[in-house]
């Protein structure tokens, strides 16, 4: 069995989005039991990661030390086409995920207590961004 | 066909651990000759990462970068709610993967030559790590 | 359905080659609709990302990101057998990914608009690298 739908989301500016729920939205319609759900974002400055769903300041930290690790305007990268958060965008999404794999069972995502999955946008500006989630099984 | 199968894991402190025979044996119990074996760690603040298999100063070498990288107690990070070390497991989980997907070919998993799967441990107490094993094919 | 290929690259130095068309061939040739392409690389020193299709520049500054914070030759590696940019470039792969996965729909790879599929080679020298490509679907 197998099903595929485009999910869309507006973001707000640079941080992350609990994207746990479409998620497994996707996988109920689906109506697999057990399997694979596959996620990937078409576009090279957001990633999707998997992070601490319990205390915000988990992911706000995470930001925090991307933005002194990969700094914005930095004078190492030329290309600045789009201002000083478009290359530093590029460089967070290649250092995370743009496609991950969890495992569904019992026709819910297999998910640890902790764990949510988010939609992590880098650009400082609002973005539309997709995200197609593929689900595979039995 | 379908395999699922959750595997348990006690680890003893900071570091990496060779999953690379349990992995292989669910592969084997699956019976799928040709396909995808997918891993999934359900925790936030251990990894699964591909590596290195011959001389074990490569998985030193790493922890050591990972640890000058993100040092433990950070004034960077709020989140230290368990100790100093787990902000910092968090951001290693997000650089790493908590996800990954190995080809079945002739029944085995094809790995190169030189590679190996580990689980890696970034907090420095011991924990209880479950990793779900989905292999997917003919 | 099922589709399993190994390609094989010849690269001339660390930096990006562009393996998007090799990619899209296998997929035609699965001759499956809708489902997921999984790539793997059977290396530990060369990686597989996804990355701005347009602008050269991107890939370079990426490339001068990762010299700068994995410097070549660094004393914090003990690990140096093949030379000074032999750590590093587990560390690159460690930090980027050996394993990826696109939605397959209407027989193409669902990449964004932007996106790219690109072999990373992290060492100096010439190498020889393996990705075996698995297409699963209908």
């Amino acid at each position: 069995m197998l099903y595929q739908q485009k999910l869309r989301f507006s973001t707000r500016g640079r941080g992350t989005y609990d994207i746990s729920s479409q998620v497994e939205d996707c996988v109920a319609k689906s109506a697999i039991q057990t399997g694979i759900c596959q996620l990937f974002i078409q576009h090279t400055s957001a990633s999707i990661i998997l992070c601490e769903n319990a205390d915000e300041t988990v992911r706000e930290d995470l930001d925090r030390f991307m933005a002194k690790l990969i700094p914005d305007g930095s004078p190492l990268f030329e290309h600045m086409n789009e201002g000083p958060d478009d290359m530093p965008a590029h460089v967070r999404t290649t250092l995370t995920q743009s496609s991950i794999s969890i495992p569904v069972s019992k026709g819910r995502c297999e998910l640890g207590t902790w764990q949510g999955v988010y939609l992590w946008e880098h650009r400082t500006n609002c973005h539309k961004r997709n995200i197609i989630v593929t689900v595979m099984g039995e």
